[in-house]
This record gives structure tokens, sequence and C-alpha cells, in this order.
């Protein structure tokens, strides 16, 4: 049965892992929320799902439970009511100990297959996993289907591709044969042994529970690691739903289900802390703050962490030769899912004396006041706007934005929408400031959620300057450039690489620094204090195995 | 020139590339110090490079020197004279700075061709390295040669393939193209840079000081960081011609020498930790004692630190087809540089009941009686003797084979050989005792050295246990197994696998459980305490840079 279901979607598996090779555009799930693809019934059969979960226990089958929790709460403005069985800690790990023991003992095709079954199976779910994303994330529906559904479901894929094709480099057996001159040769049959780390412990974020969950779940799981699932308090729902499908396959496949569990917990425990220091976790998965992306780091010491933090993106302005098309991609940036993305700009570095354009020169005002227009203009029409905003996923957001208009001078207030279909929901717009480099202590840290500077620099040498600086210092995902001139993106290159930020140049059609695509683009580099790997290079699975070998005269 | 470098030594790279995909057996460099090989005046050149270098300060380039440091000793009995240059170590990582840009920006053929060309020289100068090893390692000279020269070589270039491999699975660039239904496909053209991850520090053994360096210098160098090489106090020259040969190779290829640097320093100083601490140094590949490994594993924070630190190598015996062939096999593994490796066996696990064997059943005392005259004969002839044990490295082992005295019933003791070449070398055979399962305390600890025990068990399933717990508790690089018997040699094969120690099973032949060959077998394997590392996997390597991207429409 494991191998079964290796093979039923090996195809799968090799496509992939020629993608990440070749890294050209490839996708396994299809991201249009269309009922010709995913089934004419299936957006509202999800929903169904979706709402029947709502008000009720979540049915998880895990042994050792001890009572109750969730309090998940929709941005959109609803309680979901869901609760979910809180495990008894040790309880848990000694069962996941013992339903690993078979588990990591089975190999690679095993491994892998199950991980490539579960993600077959989550991209049938799409939809319900969409609604339980938007009620969670606070996404507008169309992102929390691409980003929640596919696209994650594509990240989760990625890292099974890296996981096989590294576990792949080691041989399975090797004639080793020595000349020994005249001598018969010295003879040696050798057997390698792909070994599982330990458990895994992921820890997922509010605002892509799935997206960033994914690749450290599978990662994890396609190398033989059991994995501890703990979702954030505020958005459970997705992931929860996740180690069901997991634990069906896992089932089928003859493995105890127990290789994948749910810790829900509530908000402001100890349950994240007291997990990530159990000496069976040997690997830890973590999307969240620096604060306790860094606590990780320096306390788990018994396991291998991957980080995902925070940092401040940085837009450069130096010229363009389409500054409509700058500004129209520039505002969606800022706007799209009011701004809490950890891909999402910040800072705009602009010249005090302006930019050089199509249309001419435009000072450093008129550039600041086109991108606030930009940005009124995209969030005119409230309809429209609450499907690119979706919802602010938490109270310290809305209070981070009020404290925020101090920081500059402001060029568009944030503003609330009224959600025409969810009345309880907060939208909000991005909240623009202009400033000046010197103030850079007001903007060179990371204000998650709908706020963005203009800053007055005085060159584009000293934006370049402070961009590299500000993500090398302060961490950063992205980085983006608009110019014309070829020296000075050949040197806004060389300080991304520099700075380990991901770079984007002259963005003006359809592409967004805030996106990044499964296969292709690297998300995160590891060399800057955003994030300490990569989602998803080898560095990010190599280490999730080692290799026992055995060795006998042939 | 850099890529001439890579273009010139193509086929060699190709070659292990090759081989580590097969782990098959394949040699870059050969291990017989043959004139035929190495040129008919190789041996005496070597000799003369090597008293050439005695008595004098050891001229190296460096700059921000302040004064001289250096007291080795030869094992075999005299003062090597030699003195270094002593860094000043602020001015030192400085110039180091400035050395990495042009370095980390070239990319890796240049790099890996700079690698390549450095590893053809040395093995040129294999003799005069192997008087090196021999003078600071007390290595017998054959051993020097071979481990010190081509095998050294071997594991360098294992791990430039290694390297080589993982940076080859990034593309260095991708045209993506994203259909978009009936309108013109969204275009990007992306580029891939891989970034080194900062500056290396190499912290070398006294007893294997090229073996165990190579891998982690030349990884490192080989994805494009500087390596700063900070030899042990007693074995500083053959690290020291190591980064003369690299500094020349560099010069050459017209990059800053300072590249690779030199830090030689005094016993008991805290340059070591010094070093670990500063910011620059983001790579740290450490061999030596547990507690400076652990150190370095718990503070060097800043950095990805692999160690190879110590453990309990054991042997189980449960049956064997071949007696003689098992106790020959077994007295040259305790025997072979005086035990002072980290891969030679220390615990023996016997049945009180005694084995079978083809010659019919022999009690517990004929086993470790049969092992002790073993020993006895294999080092009967002091001219032969001296040849496999070499020197004892330093006073510290002499005192402990002392103390070790007690710690059981002596079957052999360890006695003084007079070296017939080098009177006041301490030369010193193996101390074999026999002790009780019940001692554990006693024997499962490591005793670095020619110290080894015969434990009594209550049976084979008794001494696998042992051996499972001490290998997982302790650490341990290298377990064996004797056994006629499919289960027992199954069951070991799980135990070693769950305690991430290589296995050898019935060596009676030319193989022995301390040699472990490059390309082929894994030393080490970073999941129990004796190593969080493996030499060389690909885990070894692909933390030791990033990938940074750009993109931009097509």
């Amino acid at each position: 049965m494991p191998s079964e279901f290796f093979e039923r979607n090996k195809e799968l598996l090799d496509k992939a892992t020629e993608a990440i090779r070749t890294r050209e555009y490839w996708s396994a799930f299809a991201e249009v929320p269309s009922g010709k693809i995913y089934g004419e019934t299936a957006n509202d059969d999800g929903k169904k799902a979706f709402e029947a979960r709502l008000h009720r226990p979540f049915a998880v089958d895990q042994p050792g439970t001890r009572g109750e929790v969730g309090s998940e709460r929709s941005p959109f403005g609803m309680d979901l009511g869901v609760t979910y069985s809180k495990p008894d800690l040790d309880e848990l790990l000694h069962r996941v100990a013992s339903a690993s023991e078979k588990w990591r003992a089975t190999g690679p095709e095993a491994w892998v297959g199950v991980c490539l079954e579960t993600l077959v199976r989550l991209n049938k779910r799409s939809f319900e996993i969409a609604y339980a994303v938007m009620h969670t994330s606070g996404q507008a529906f169309m992102m929390a289907f691409q980003a929640g559904g596919p696209h994650a479901q594509d990240r989760g894929l990625e890292a099974v591709a890296y996981a096989w094709s590294a576990m792949q480099h080691v041989p399975q057996s090797a004639m080793w044969e020595k000349p020994q001159g005249k001598s018969e040769p010295l003879k040696m049959m050798k057997r390698y042994r792909i070994v599982p780390r330990g458990t895994a412990l992921v820890i997922g974020c509010c605002t892509f529970p799935t997206w960033n969950s994914y690749p450290g779940f599978f990662a994890s799981l396609a190398t033989g690691n059991a994995v501890v699932v703990k979702p954030h308090p505020g958005a459970i729902l997705p992931l929860a739903i996740t180690v069901e499908v997991a634990r069906e396959v896992l089932k089928e496949a003859g493995f105890d289900p127990n290789v994948v569990t749910l810790v829900a917990h509530e908000n402001g425990d100890e349950v994240a802390q007291t997990l990530a220091l159990q000496p069976e976790i040997k690997i830890i998965d973590f999307t969240g703050s620096p604060q306790n992306g860094v606590w990780l780091e320096e306390h788990a010491k018994q396991a291998q962490v991957f980080t995902e933090k925070a940092g401040v993106n940085q837009i450069i302005i130096d010229s363009t030769n389409d500054f409509k098309g700058m500004v129209r991609n520039i505002a969606f940036s800022l706007s799209l899912y009011s701004g809490q993305m950890c891909t999402a700009p910040q800072n705009i570095y602009v010249p005090k004396s302006g930019i050089d354009t199509a249309e001419g020169h435009l000072s450093f005002d008129q550039v600041a006041q086109s991108i606030g227009e930009g940005v009124r203009k995209l969030l005119g029409d409230p309809a429209r706007a609450v499907e690119i905003l979706g919802a602010i996923q938490n109270d310290n957001i809305v209070q981070r934005v009020e404290k925020a208009r101090s920081l500059g001078n402001v060029i568009v207030d944030s503003q609330q929408i009224d959600h025409p279909q969810f009345p309880e929901a907060r939208v909000q717009t991005p909240l623009l400031l202009s400033t000046d480099a010197a103030d850079e202590s007001k903007f060179m840290h990371e204000l998650f959620g709908p706020i963005a500077f203009v800053v007055r620099t005085e060159d584009t040498a000293q934006s370049i300057d402070i961009a590299r600086r500000g993500a090398i210092e302060h961490g950063a995902l992205t980085m983006s450039v608009y110019s014309n001139n070829e020296d000075v993106l050949r040197e806004v290159e060389n300080a991304a690489a520099e700075a380990g930020v991901a770079l984007s140049s002259n963005l003006t059609d359809g592409v967004y620094v805030n996106q990044s695509a499964a296969y292709s683009d690297f998300h995160g580099t590891g060399s800057n204090p955003a994030a300490n790997a990569s989602l998803t290079d080898t560095a990010f699975v190599a280490s999730r195995f080692r290799v026992a070998q055995s060795r006998a005269h042939a």
C-alpha cells in the first residue's frame, strides 16, 4: 500500500523534481477556483464542509487528550466555535514515538508516497481549506484559495521533491572493489540507510497557516520523521484539516496515524515552548515573530531549527520608463491582504531631487502623491477593495496603524471600509506616510500590516545603501528596484545578493514583489535576520535525515 | 586563470562526482608511497623539504602578524623548532574580509577550480606532508603518508564534489513563462546567484591534522567562503603547508591569498574561543574533544558549527566461522596507531557462555585470551610493531593508560617498545582488560588511546543492547559485529542505524573497522554525540552557501 501511493503519484514527483532543477514555470495544482477544474459543485461542497465544521468539536481521533481548546474568530466577524482536543504532551510524544518505529524503518518511497497522496487529497479539499484559511487569516476568498490551497500544496510538493532528490543522492547499496595489485581485489558489499532525524515540530502562523507550514511539514514527513503540528491559536482549522487528511492517508497505507499529530492550544500558554524543548523534538519549523524565532534558535539546542521571522522589505525607485505601470504595481503590492504578508514592501526610497520617467522628470512629492493616488484608485470601489484587502487579522495590527500615523507625514490615511458581505469585518486601507532618510529609527523596523513609507533620500546611492544595510541589520525577504540605468540595476543586484534578499527589478506587469512562485522563486535565503532558511533549497531538506551504513566482505 | 584551473582539473571533478553517486571504489590519489608513482626522488625530496622547515620560522606572507609562536615536538622525540607568525586577529579578519570581496563574487567554477588545483599540488607534496604529519601526530610513516596525504586529499576532493553537486542543483538562470489563458503569458527572466555564507573557521586536531580538516576546509572554500585555519598547537606544520599551497594557487588565480589564512597559537590560550565567536565567522568545522565541541555548538550561535568529537566504538562478538581471521582483524584494529583514532574499537562484548566458532565452542576467557595473544603476536617483532603502532601523541595518553590498568583484569598489559630508529619515541602496545557488563561505568566513556576492554555480557541480546545504548548516549563512529546468525546481524544493523553508527560485519580480511574510504564510507552520521555531521554528505555542504535570486519581466 505505501508503494501504491508512490507509484500512483510518481509522475507528479518526477515533474516536480524536474521543475526544481530548471526553475522554469510549472505547477501541479490549478490556482483558478474554477468549477471546470475542481468540479461544478466544488465551491458549494467546500463551503458546506467548512460550515459543517463550525460550532462543534473537531473530530480528531488522537490519543491522550485532556479537555478541549479553541477560540478562533474570523477576521470577517464571527466566532468559528470549533473546539479541538487538547493533548497531554507526555502521552502524545510517547504515542508518536511508538507510531514512529514502523514509519522510520520503511524508507523513502513509502514516506514520499504518503506525502504525495496527502497533497493530492488536500488539493481536492482546496475549497474547504480556502474557507478555513479565509476565516482565520482574514485573506479574501481568492487569495485564501490560491495561497492557502494550490500554492501551499505546490510549496509542499516542492519540499517533497527536494527531499526526494537529496535522498536519491545516496545509493541504497554499493559493491566496493579495491584493486590489490596482483592479488585478488578487496570486495565489500555496502548498504546505506536513510535514518530520519527524529520527531519534527511545525509551528504555524495566523496569516498563512498552510503556505508557511507545508514546506517544513512535508520536508520532515518525506524524510521519515514524525510531525507534530502546532498551529497558531488564531488559525488552527486549516492545519487541523491538513492533519486529518495526512492521518487518513497514513492509516490507509498501513501506518499508525500518530505519525502526524495536532497540538491545538490557547493563546498565551506555554505549550509551544514546552514542546520545542522536548528531547524527542529534533527538527523545528517556525513561522512567526522575531522574538519567538530567536528564542527557538537560542534555546532549542537539541533540534535543527528553521525559522522565518520578519523583516523590512524595501523598494528603491531610481527612474522608470513606465511610471503608471510602476505605480499600479506598487499600489497593489501595498494593498494586497492589507500588507499582512512577510513579503509586502514597507519602505519606498525616492531621491529628494525626484526621478526621470518617460513622461519627464517628477519631483519626490509627485512620486509620493502618485503612489498614494494609485492606492486610492485601486481601492476606490469597496466591493473590489475588500477582495484585495481582505480583513485585518488581529487588533494588534489595528493599533499599530493607529500609532504609525505619527511616524511621518500622511500621504494617504488608512480608512475603514464596510464589507458588503461581512458587516463586522475589519477592513482597512493602507496608511502611506512620507518621511526623511534621517528619520531611519522611525521606518527601519518591521511594522507588520498596512503601513508604508515613502522615504526621501539624498540620491539613489543613499537609497541603495540604506536598503542594503536595512536588509542586513533588520532582515528582508524581498527587495524591489525601478531604474533604467544598467549600472544602478547591477549595483542593486549586488547589494541584494550581499544582503541575501530576493530582488525584483522593474515590476510593472502582473507579477508583484510580494508573490513568490513555487519551484522557481526562493522564499527567504537564510542569510539575513528575516529567515535562517530558504523555502525551498537543498539546505532546507538535507539535514532532516542522516545516513547509516553497514558493510561486510562480499 | 581561475577557469583554467577548473578546466585543467575538470576530469577529476567529474570522476569524484560520479564516485559519490555510486559510492563504489575510486580514488584520485595513489596511496602507495612508491617512487614509480610519485617519482623516484619523491621520498628523498619530501624528507629534505620537511627537514628544511625545521628550526626556523615558517615563511608565510600573511599580513598583520605580531611576534612568533610554535613549540611542536615530534612524538618520535625531537623538537621541530618551527615558529609561525602570530596574527593579530582583528587585523587578520579585516584583511580576510577585504580579500573575500572578489572571491565571493566570482562563482562556483573559480572556487572549485582553486580547490582542485590545490588538491593536485598537495598530492605532489605528499611525502613532505607525510613527514610533517608523522612528526606531529606520531603516526608511523606509512600511515602518515596515506592518511595524511592521499586519503586526506581524497576526503578533500569528496567534499569539493559534494559542494559542486549541491551548487549545480541551482541553475544560473531560468525563463519563467506562466500561461494566462488566452492572453500573452507572463514572462520573467530569473537569475540565481550562489552566495557564500561568510568566513569559515577550521579547527584542526593533533592526531589527523589534514584528514580531519580537509573536508571542512575544502567544502567551505569550494562554496566561496574565505577560510581561516587554526591548527592544534601540537600539529601546525601539516596545515601550514596546506595553507601555503592554497595561498600560492589563489595568487596564481588572481585572488588575494588572504582568502586562506593560518592562525597558529600556543596551547592553552584563548585564541580558538575568541576566533569562534567573531561575528564574521559563519561556519566552523571542528575536530577535537567533546567539551570543546559542545562549547562551540552552544556558544558560537552566529555560525553553522560542524563537530567531530569522540565516542565509544564497540565490537559485538556473537559467533564466527573464521576465528583466526577475526582475532587477527581485531588485534590489528586495536594496535593501529596505538588506538589513537576516533574510529578505533574500545569495547568488545562477548557472552559469558562463550561463542560458537568453526573450531567448536570457545569460552569467554578463551576468546579474550585469543585476542590478547593476537595483539602480542602482531606486535612481537619491535621493528614491525613500531610501523603499526607509531608513537603516543602526548603525555595525557600515557597517563590515561597508567590509570586504566585498574579498570579491569589485565589480559595483556601495555608495554613500551624501543623504536629502532627513534630512541626517544614513546611507543606503547595496547592495554587489553577484561571486565563485566555490570561495570559499565568503568568502560562506557571514551578512553582515547591504546586501551580496550573485553566485556562479559549475559548474552548477545545484552551485548546489542549495551552497544546501542552506549552509542546513543556516549556517541560512536564505528560499530562492528561478528556473527553467523542472520537474525543477529539484522538486529545489530537495526541497532546501529538507530544509534547512527557505521557498522562493519564479520571483518576478517584486509579491511579494518577503523578505516573509512572516501567516496564510499560515510565517516560519522550526525545522529549521535560523536559528531553532529558526516564526512561527507549533502548536509555537510548545503548550508555553506545561500542562493540570492533576481527577476525582471522578460
